[in-house]
Protein backbone atom coordinates (compact mmCIF):
# COMPACT_ATOMS: atom_id res chain seq x y z
CA UNK A 1 0.00 0.00 0.00
CA UNK A 2 1.16 3.57 -1.21
CA UNK A 3 -0.90 6.71 0.86
CA UNK A 4 -0.14 10.42 -0.35
CA UNK A 5 -0.92 13.57 0.85
CA UNK A 6 -3.06 14.40 4.01
CA UNK A 7 -4.21 15.03 6.12
CA UNK A 8 -5.41 18.68 4.94
CA UNK A 9 -6.37 21.35 5.97
CA UNK A 10 -9.55 22.42 4.86
CA UNK A 11 -11.06 26.20 3.57
CA UNK A 12 -12.48 26.66 7.09
CA UNK A 13 -9.17 25.85 9.01
CA UNK A 14 -10.16 22.60 9.97
CA UNK A 15 -7.94 19.31 9.03
CA UNK A 16 -9.89 16.97 6.39
CA UNK A 17 -9.24 13.59 7.85
CA UNK A 18 -8.06 12.37 4.63
CA UNK A 19 -5.50 10.90 1.98
CA UNK A 20 -4.91 12.64 -1.56
CA UNK A 21 -4.70 8.77 -3.20
CA UNK A 22 -4.32 5.24 -1.81
CA UNK A 23 -2.76 2.27 -3.55
CA UNK A 24 -3.43 -0.97 -3.37
CA UNK A 25 -2.19 -3.80 -5.53
CA UNK A 26 -2.08 -1.75 -8.88
CA UNK A 27 -4.97 0.55 -8.28
CA UNK A 28 -4.59 4.01 -6.98
CA UNK A 29 -7.80 5.43 -5.74
CA UNK A 30 -7.96 9.46 -5.91
CA UNK A 31 -9.85 11.34 -3.34
CA UNK A 32 -12.65 13.78 -4.71
CA UNK A 33 -10.61 17.07 -6.22
CA UNK A 34 -12.73 20.19 -7.00
CA UNK A 35 -11.63 23.24 -8.00
CA UNK A 36 -9.36 25.27 -4.37
CA UNK A 37 -7.13 27.86 -4.97
CA UNK A 38 -5.80 29.52 -1.81
CA UNK A 39 -8.41 28.31 0.26
CA UNK A 40 -11.40 29.23 -2.36
CA UNK A 41 -13.65 28.24 -4.95
CA UNK A 42 -14.21 30.15 -7.64
CA UNK A 43 -14.94 30.79 -11.53
CA UNK A 44 -17.34 29.12 -13.68
CA UNK A 45 -17.71 25.44 -14.99
CA UNK A 46 -14.86 25.66 -17.40
CA UNK A 47 -12.58 27.15 -15.30
CA UNK A 48 -13.43 24.70 -12.22
CA UNK A 49 -13.06 22.03 -14.52
CA UNK A 50 -9.64 22.85 -15.58
CA UNK A 51 -8.57 23.43 -11.88
CA UNK A 52 -10.19 20.08 -10.52
CA UNK A 53 -7.94 17.92 -13.75
CA UNK A 54 -4.81 20.13 -12.67
CA UNK A 55 -5.34 18.93 -9.16
CA UNK A 56 -5.65 15.42 -10.15
CA UNK A 57 -2.93 15.37 -12.71
CA UNK A 58 -0.76 16.63 -10.13
CA UNK A 59 -1.71 13.46 -7.67
CA UNK A 60 -1.36 11.01 -10.07
CA UNK A 61 2.04 12.82 -10.92
CA UNK A 62 3.18 12.39 -7.51
CA UNK A 63 2.88 8.79 -8.15
CA UNK A 64 4.38 8.51 -11.35
CA UNK A 65 1.34 8.35 -13.44
CA UNK A 66 -0.32 10.62 -15.55
CA UNK A 67 -4.52 11.04 -16.83
CA UNK A 68 -3.88 8.37 -18.98
CA UNK A 69 -3.81 6.09 -16.41
CA UNK A 70 -6.95 7.02 -15.27
CA UNK A 71 -9.51 4.04 -15.50
CA UNK A 72 -12.69 5.37 -13.93
CA UNK A 73 -14.21 8.58 -13.01
CA UNK A 74 -17.18 9.80 -10.98
CA UNK A 75 -18.14 13.55 -11.93
CA UNK A 76 -21.31 15.38 -9.50
CA UNK A 77 -21.80 18.43 -11.11
CA UNK A 78 -23.67 20.98 -9.17
CA UNK A 79 -25.89 22.17 -12.05
CA UNK A 80 -27.19 19.76 -15.34
CA UNK A 81 -26.57 23.79 -17.55
CA UNK A 82 -23.52 23.21 -16.73
CA UNK A 83 -23.39 19.63 -18.42
CA UNK A 84 -22.29 20.58 -22.01
CA UNK A 85 -19.32 22.83 -20.98
CA UNK A 86 -18.17 20.33 -18.50
CA UNK A 87 -17.93 17.94 -21.29
CA UNK A 88 -15.70 20.17 -23.60
CA UNK A 89 -13.09 20.20 -21.19
CA UNK A 90 -13.20 16.91 -19.67
CA UNK A 91 -13.00 16.03 -23.21
CA UNK A 92 -10.24 17.88 -23.90
CA UNK A 93 -8.14 16.62 -21.17
CA UNK A 94 -8.46 13.33 -21.27
CA UNK A 95 -8.11 11.28 -24.33
CA UNK A 96 -9.85 8.31 -26.04
CA UNK A 97 -10.40 6.00 -25.15
CA UNK A 98 -11.91 7.22 -22.40
CA UNK A 99 -12.25 6.13 -18.83
CA UNK A 100 -15.70 4.84 -17.71
CA UNK A 101 -17.76 7.24 -16.14
CA UNK A 102 -20.90 8.03 -14.40
CA UNK A 103 -21.76 11.45 -13.81
CA UNK A 104 -24.68 12.86 -11.68
CA UNK A 105 -26.30 16.28 -9.83
CA UNK A 106 -25.51 16.72 -6.51
CA UNK A 107 -24.58 19.77 -4.17
CA UNK A 108 -21.38 20.06 -3.23
CA UNK A 109 -19.51 20.94 0.42
CA UNK A 110 -17.55 24.04 -0.03
CA UNK A 111 -19.62 27.22 -1.64
CA UNK A 112 -19.57 28.16 -5.13
CA UNK A 113 -18.16 24.35 -6.04
CA UNK A 114 -19.90 23.39 -8.98
CA UNK A 115 -17.85 20.50 -9.70
CA UNK A 116 -15.94 17.63 -7.70
CA UNK A 117 -13.95 15.04 -9.74
CA UNK A 118 -12.98 11.52 -8.19
CA UNK A 119 -10.97 8.99 -10.16
CA UNK A 120 -9.64 5.15 -10.49
CA UNK A 121 -6.32 4.98 -11.99
CA UNK A 122 -4.38 1.89 -12.71
CA UNK A 123 -0.94 1.24 -12.20
CA UNK A 124 0.48 -0.96 -14.88
CA UNK A 125 -2.23 0.14 -17.59
CA UNK A 126 -2.39 3.06 -20.20
CA UNK A 127 -6.27 4.09 -22.24
CA UNK A 128 -4.13 3.35 -25.49
CA UNK B 1 -6.97 -3.16 -20.20
CA UNK B 2 -9.67 -3.65 -22.60
CA UNK B 3 -11.86 -0.63 -23.23
CA UNK B 4 -15.57 -1.26 -24.75
CA UNK B 5 -17.84 1.84 -26.52
CA UNK B 6 -17.69 5.21 -26.24
CA UNK B 7 -17.67 8.06 -27.05
CA UNK B 8 -21.06 8.46 -27.23
CA UNK B 9 -23.22 10.69 -28.78
CA UNK B 10 -25.37 12.19 -26.26
CA UNK B 11 -28.94 13.01 -26.34
CA UNK B 12 -28.36 16.90 -27.54
CA UNK B 13 -26.55 15.79 -30.14
CA UNK B 14 -22.91 16.20 -28.48
CA UNK B 15 -20.33 13.67 -27.72
CA UNK B 16 -20.20 12.14 -24.51
CA UNK B 17 -16.30 11.73 -23.67
CA UNK B 18 -16.78 8.01 -21.76
CA UNK B 19 -16.35 4.63 -22.29
CA UNK B 20 -18.74 2.07 -21.82
CA UNK B 21 -17.12 0.08 -19.60
CA UNK B 22 -12.99 -0.58 -18.45
CA UNK B 23 -11.55 -3.56 -17.24
CA UNK B 24 -8.32 -4.05 -15.10
CA UNK B 25 -7.26 -7.53 -14.02
CA UNK B 26 -10.48 -8.81 -13.44
CA UNK B 27 -12.30 -6.02 -12.64
CA UNK B 28 -14.79 -4.31 -14.58
CA UNK B 29 -16.00 -0.86 -14.09
CA UNK B 30 -19.23 -0.24 -15.90
CA UNK B 31 -20.07 3.63 -16.80
CA UNK B 32 -23.30 4.55 -14.80
CA UNK B 33 -26.52 3.65 -16.51
CA UNK B 34 -29.75 4.83 -17.52
CA UNK B 35 -32.87 4.21 -19.26
CA UNK B 36 -32.17 6.17 -22.60
CA UNK B 37 -34.35 4.78 -25.89
CA UNK B 38 -33.89 6.99 -29.05
CA UNK B 39 -32.02 9.80 -27.15
CA UNK B 40 -35.06 10.13 -25.14
CA UNK B 41 -36.02 8.73 -21.57
CA UNK B 42 -39.23 8.28 -20.61
CA UNK B 43 -41.57 6.06 -18.33
CA UNK B 44 -42.27 5.19 -15.06
CA UNK B 45 -39.30 3.71 -12.15
CA UNK B 46 -40.30 0.65 -12.70
CA UNK B 47 -39.77 0.81 -16.82
CA UNK B 48 -36.92 2.70 -16.49
CA UNK B 49 -34.73 0.21 -14.29
CA UNK B 50 -35.54 -2.46 -16.53
CA UNK B 51 -34.15 -0.71 -19.20
CA UNK B 52 -31.13 0.16 -17.44
CA UNK B 53 -30.51 -3.11 -16.35
CA UNK B 54 -30.67 -4.22 -20.08
CA UNK B 55 -27.87 -1.57 -21.10
CA UNK B 56 -26.19 -3.15 -18.47
CA UNK B 57 -26.65 -6.92 -19.39
CA UNK B 58 -26.03 -5.54 -22.96
CA UNK B 59 -22.59 -4.12 -21.51
CA UNK B 60 -21.30 -6.87 -19.74
CA UNK B 61 -22.63 -9.43 -22.93
CA UNK B 62 -19.92 -7.67 -24.74
CA UNK B 63 -17.65 -8.31 -22.23
CA UNK B 64 -18.29 -12.22 -22.72
CA UNK B 65 -20.37 -12.04 -18.99
CA UNK B 66 -23.96 -11.22 -17.26
CA UNK B 67 -25.39 -9.49 -14.42
CA UNK B 68 -24.33 -12.95 -12.37
CA UNK B 69 -20.31 -11.25 -12.24
CA UNK B 70 -21.59 -7.86 -10.70
CA UNK B 71 -19.91 -7.30 -7.27
CA UNK B 72 -20.75 -4.01 -6.55
CA UNK B 73 -23.64 -1.03 -7.56
CA UNK B 74 -24.05 2.20 -7.14
CA UNK B 75 -27.62 3.58 -7.70
CA UNK B 76 -28.99 7.11 -8.14
CA UNK B 77 -32.85 7.88 -7.34
CA UNK B 78 -34.50 11.02 -7.94
CA UNK B 79 -37.46 10.22 -5.42
CA UNK B 80 -37.58 8.26 -2.50
CA UNK B 81 -40.81 7.98 -3.07
CA UNK B 82 -39.29 5.06 -6.03
CA UNK B 83 -37.24 3.41 -3.57
CA UNK B 84 -39.86 0.22 -3.22
CA UNK B 85 -41.11 0.03 -6.24
CA UNK B 86 -37.09 -0.05 -7.62
CA UNK B 87 -36.02 -2.72 -5.57
CA UNK B 88 -38.88 -4.61 -7.09
CA UNK B 89 -37.17 -4.71 -10.12
CA UNK B 90 -34.04 -4.67 -8.69
CA UNK B 91 -34.48 -7.67 -6.41
CA UNK B 92 -35.74 -9.69 -9.70
CA UNK B 93 -33.43 -8.17 -12.14
CA UNK B 94 -30.39 -9.49 -10.27
CA UNK B 95 -30.07 -12.73 -7.98
CA UNK B 96 -29.15 -13.58 -4.65
CA UNK B 97 -26.75 -13.94 -3.41
CA UNK B 98 -26.72 -9.69 -3.96
CA UNK B 99 -24.09 -7.29 -5.13
CA UNK B 100 -23.30 -4.88 -2.26
CA UNK B 101 -24.61 -1.47 -2.87
CA UNK B 102 -25.18 2.30 -2.30
CA UNK B 103 -28.21 3.97 -3.01
CA UNK B 104 -28.99 8.07 -2.83
CA UNK B 105 -31.54 10.69 -3.94
CA UNK B 106 -29.77 12.70 -6.73
CA UNK B 107 -31.00 14.71 -9.69
CA UNK B 108 -29.70 13.29 -12.96
CA UNK B 109 -28.14 14.70 -16.07
CA UNK B 110 -30.63 13.94 -18.44
CA UNK B 111 -34.23 15.24 -18.36
CA UNK B 112 -37.04 12.85 -16.75
CA UNK B 113 -34.53 10.01 -15.63
CA UNK B 114 -35.69 8.79 -12.38
CA UNK B 115 -32.46 5.93 -11.89
CA UNK B 116 -29.03 5.24 -12.96
CA UNK B 117 -27.10 2.40 -12.39
CA UNK B 118 -23.31 1.95 -11.86
CA UNK B 119 -21.09 -1.67 -11.73
CA UNK B 120 -18.55 -3.13 -11.18
CA UNK B 121 -18.29 -6.48 -12.09
CA UNK B 122 -15.42 -9.55 -11.85
CA UNK B 123 -14.36 -11.08 -15.03
CA UNK B 124 -13.34 -14.39 -12.83
CA UNK B 125 -16.27 -14.63 -9.89
CA UNK B 126 -19.98 -15.29 -10.47
CA UNK B 127 -22.16 -14.29 -6.91
CA UNK B 128 -23.13 -18.08 -6.51
CA UNK C 1 -15.63 -14.61 -3.74
CA UNK C 2 -16.93 -14.36 -0.34
CA UNK C 3 -20.54 -12.39 0.03
CA UNK C 4 -21.33 -11.68 3.73
CA UNK C 5 -24.94 -10.70 5.15
CA UNK C 6 -28.34 -9.96 3.21
CA UNK C 7 -30.74 -9.77 2.01
CA UNK C 8 -31.99 -7.60 4.70
CA UNK C 9 -35.62 -6.71 5.85
CA UNK C 10 -35.61 -2.60 5.31
CA UNK C 11 -37.21 -0.19 7.46
CA UNK C 12 -40.82 -0.43 6.25
CA UNK C 13 -40.66 -4.44 6.16
CA UNK C 14 -39.49 -4.76 2.59
CA UNK C 15 -36.80 -7.14 1.35
CA UNK C 16 -34.11 -4.87 0.77
CA UNK C 17 -31.62 -7.10 -2.16
CA UNK C 18 -28.14 -6.00 -1.16
CA UNK C 19 -24.98 -8.21 1.20
CA UNK C 20 -23.51 -5.94 3.41
CA UNK C 21 -20.14 -6.81 1.66
CA UNK C 22 -18.55 -8.80 -1.07
CA UNK C 23 -14.89 -9.74 -1.51
CA UNK C 24 -13.25 -10.34 -4.69
CA UNK C 25 -9.46 -11.04 -4.78
CA UNK C 26 -8.64 -8.72 -1.91
CA UNK C 27 -10.61 -6.11 -2.20
CA UNK C 28 -13.69 -6.00 0.12
CA UNK C 29 -16.83 -3.57 -1.21
CA UNK C 30 -18.95 -2.88 1.61
CA UNK C 31 -22.90 -1.35 1.19
CA UNK C 32 -23.69 2.16 2.13
CA UNK C 33 -24.18 2.22 6.23
CA UNK C 34 -26.41 4.45 7.70
CA UNK C 35 -27.30 5.02 11.25
CA UNK C 36 -30.05 2.54 11.16
CA UNK C 37 -30.80 1.12 14.93
CA UNK C 38 -34.07 -0.65 15.76
CA UNK C 39 -35.46 0.10 11.88
CA UNK C 40 -35.08 3.93 12.55
CA UNK C 41 -32.60 6.46 11.83
CA UNK C 42 -32.02 8.91 14.78
CA UNK C 43 -29.64 11.78 16.13
CA UNK C 44 -27.90 14.10 14.93
CA UNK C 45 -24.94 13.66 12.76
CA UNK C 46 -22.01 12.86 15.19
CA UNK C 47 -24.71 10.04 16.97
CA UNK C 48 -25.50 9.18 13.19
CA UNK C 49 -21.82 8.85 12.12
CA UNK C 50 -20.64 6.58 15.36
CA UNK C 51 -23.22 5.05 14.50
CA UNK C 52 -22.47 4.06 10.98
CA UNK C 53 -19.26 3.81 11.95
CA UNK C 54 -20.46 1.12 14.25
CA UNK C 55 -22.00 -0.67 11.20
CA UNK C 56 -19.10 -0.57 8.88
CA UNK C 57 -16.32 -2.05 11.58
CA UNK C 58 -18.86 -5.07 12.55
CA UNK C 59 -18.77 -6.11 8.66
CA UNK C 60 -15.63 -5.57 8.11
CA UNK C 61 -15.36 -7.60 11.80
CA UNK C 62 -17.35 -10.23 10.49
CA UNK C 63 -14.71 -10.93 7.76
CA UNK C 64 -11.60 -10.64 9.91
CA UNK C 65 -10.73 -7.14 9.45
CA UNK C 66 -10.91 -3.76 10.98
CA UNK C 67 -10.96 0.09 10.00
CA UNK C 68 -7.66 0.37 9.32
CA UNK C 69 -8.12 -1.70 6.16
CA UNK C 70 -10.93 0.75 4.92
CA UNK C 71 -8.72 2.05 1.38
CA UNK C 72 -11.10 4.15 0.47
CA UNK C 73 -14.73 6.05 1.34
CA UNK C 74 -16.99 7.73 -0.45
CA UNK C 75 -19.78 10.08 2.07
CA UNK C 76 -23.39 11.07 1.62
CA UNK C 77 -24.33 13.90 3.91
CA UNK C 78 -27.31 15.66 3.46
CA UNK C 79 -26.38 18.87 5.10
CA UNK C 80 -23.09 20.79 4.54
CA UNK C 81 -23.73 22.67 8.26
CA UNK C 82 -22.89 19.26 9.14
CA UNK C 83 -19.54 19.09 7.91
CA UNK C 84 -17.46 20.16 10.41
CA UNK C 85 -18.97 18.10 13.07
CA UNK C 86 -18.77 15.03 10.74
CA UNK C 87 -15.19 15.43 10.33
CA UNK C 88 -14.44 15.19 13.99
CA UNK C 89 -16.49 11.88 14.50
CA UNK C 90 -14.71 10.63 11.37
CA UNK C 91 -10.88 11.39 11.82
CA UNK C 92 -11.84 10.20 15.50
CA UNK C 93 -12.97 6.75 14.40
CA UNK C 94 -9.93 6.17 11.62
CA UNK C 95 -6.56 7.27 12.47
CA UNK C 96 -4.13 8.74 10.26
CA UNK C 97 -2.74 8.11 7.53
CA UNK C 98 -6.67 8.47 6.17
CA UNK C 99 -8.22 6.15 3.67
CA UNK C 100 -9.02 8.27 -0.01
CA UNK C 101 -12.42 9.89 0.04
CA UNK C 102 -14.99 11.81 -1.66
CA UNK C 103 -17.79 13.79 0.01
CA UNK C 104 -21.00 15.13 -1.40
CA UNK C 105 -24.39 16.60 -0.34
CA UNK C 106 -27.54 14.35 -1.26
CA UNK C 107 -30.63 13.40 -0.08
CA UNK C 108 -30.92 9.96 1.48
CA UNK C 109 -33.17 7.13 0.96
CA UNK C 110 -34.27 6.96 4.66
CA UNK C 111 -36.44 9.47 6.38
CA UNK C 112 -34.06 11.33 8.99
CA UNK C 113 -30.96 9.86 8.19
CA UNK C 114 -27.92 12.57 7.77
CA UNK C 115 -24.97 10.44 6.41
CA UNK C 116 -24.29 7.26 4.83
CA UNK C 117 -20.89 5.90 3.80
CA UNK C 118 -20.00 3.25 1.44
CA UNK C 119 -15.83 1.57 1.73
CA UNK C 120 -13.60 -0.59 0.09
CA UNK C 121 -11.44 -2.41 2.72
CA UNK C 122 -8.44 -4.22 1.29
CA UNK C 123 -8.16 -7.96 2.81
CA UNK C 124 -3.69 -7.86 2.73
CA UNK C 125 -2.90 -4.21 3.48
CA UNK C 126 -3.43 -1.57 6.59
CA UNK C 127 -3.07 2.14 6.44
CA UNK C 128 0.24 2.26 8.22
Amino acid sequence: MKIRGGPLVGPGGGVLPLSLAVEVDGLVFVSGQLSLVDGRVEGDIALQTERTFDAIAAILSGAGLSLDHVIKATIWLTDPADFAAFNTVYGARLSAPYPARSCVISQLVLPNARVEIEVVASRDHRRT
